[in-house]
């Protein structure tokens, strides 16, 4: 039966997710659209709410929402246009929304594989920014992001848009920033630095081993902890009027330039030669 | 004397300037900011009118005003916080908007230097991508940025924000696909179209000669004038589910490889040393 009250309790506590307290408090946040949503189902979250709007989805997205139905925790529910729009964000087009479960993130009990290839963002808040971060490491083949503190509404909406649901499928840990430390000295990572003042050139530092690449926000860049013997600040050459690059576009350099040295390095001594990397 | 009224003729012409139809048809636009104004001053721009509001700005924003009075067509105008607000984009703090005459951005015209890296973004509408796409393009030292087939709206408030002003002071200039293409042959550039389908790995192909970088919108793509015998589609690895970057990330990513490839030829045969560079 097609739900139509505001009131109907499941409803209340899914329109209430829209703030960032709530989805604190109730430990549950939302999802828009159903790219996103079918990434959540391959990042295997918890899907504990589906809610469509029969009006608002064409019949290909229908039967796109029907071929997922195995993978929710209970049967989608049908609600009106007017409840939809209290549920939904923003202008999206399609009408479905999701209720997930936060899922736990604690970087300390993530084991990366060999020879990864982490990112670490580092006091940036800003939805959009985190956002397309994920969606370039994802694409670049980053192991694992850390999002280092962050701040604790991971699960924003305009996160989840800006990485394209990519945040569902590559792993995210949040962390404090001792605490990502510890972790990437842990298992022995060459730890890079993005500095606009950084002494060594971004590209002749060698990416092919367990490596880290660590970003600031544009606002405030890297906090003091960032130092140590094994800490190698980098940087990009600058070559213009302004004197940085967005943090979005910094991290895609990054993360191509330690992907493009990786496959050189497959292409020279194929990917099953351990004895190929470097130490 | 400070300007009270929104009913002053100039102001009523200058608050217009919000609207893009009304851009064009004045053939000038408004420049929110310090930091943009200056990087129009360096770039030249003709700054028609200033206008200041006393209360917005710091001592240190009215100094570097001062600094800048010379470069203006006349003396800037205090106006007040009510009039100012409705000059003002957004939620800038910075208490200083200008007017700017619309320059003529014809490609035909332009004569690109020798070896130049050309950077071509094909109608891509979205201000906030074409304003990243500059940036990125400045920071990496391309020298031309053409915007194909892009609307008539370049010195939109967004755009010229998210370029953080180097709009003003890298040369950009508009034309269409068939001018642009007609152009890059004039010059007998290298022409490299980014597609998600290309066949030629972006790393694998040689940018250390006069070359152009050609981007599509993430919407639509690239259109089908981009063929022919002198064009090589090449394509960014993608590792991730999600199959694309967003636009200013590709772009970056480009950018910074051309860049690389350029300073190790240069390290290597000196930029002094026109035998050094590939035919």
């Amino acid at each position: 039966m097609m739900i139509t009250s505001l009131q109907n309790p499941r409803i209340k506590a899914a329109v209430k997710l829209r703030d960032a307290r709530q989805r604190r408090r109730q430990g549950r946040f939302l999802i828009d659209g159903l790219r996103e949503i079918h990434r959540a189902v391959l990042g295997r979250f918890d899907l504990l709410e589906v809610y469509f709007c029969g009006e608002k989805c064409t019949k290909t997205q229908m039967r796109t929402l029907a071929s997922m139905w195995g993978d929710f925790e209970s049967e989608p529910d049908e609600v009106s246009p007017e409840v939809f729009e209290k549920l939904a964000f923003g202008d999206r087009a399609e009408g479905v929304v999701a209720v997930a479960q936060t899922p736990e993130l604690a970087l300390d009990t993530f084991v990366p594989p060999e020879d990864a290839l982490v990112a670490v963002i580092e006091g940036v808040e800003k939805p959009g920014n985190v956002g397309a971060v994920l969606r370039s490491a994802d694409a670049a083949g980053v192991d694992v992001v850390v999002v280092a503190d962050g701040g604790t509404d991971l699960f924003n909406p305009n996160t989840i848009r800006a990485s394209l649901g990519t945040i569902f499928t590559l792993p995210v840990c949040t962390a404090t920033t001792d605490e990502t430390l510890a972790w990437l000295r842990r298992y022995k990572m060459a730890i890079f630095t993005a500095r606009v003042d950084g002494v060594v050139d971004y590209t002749e530092v060698d990416y092919c081993r367990p490596a880290a690449i660590v970003l600031g926000s544009e606002a405030k860049g890297l906090s003091t902890a960032w130092s140590g013997e094994d800490v190698t600040a980098v940087s990009l050459p600058m070559r213009g009027k302004a004197d940085s690059l967005n943090l979005s576009a910094a991290a895609a350099v990054l993360f191509y330039e330690a992907l493009r040295q990786r496959r050189q390095e497959n292409a020279v001594h194929g990917p099953e030669d351990p004895g190929g990397r470097s130490p």
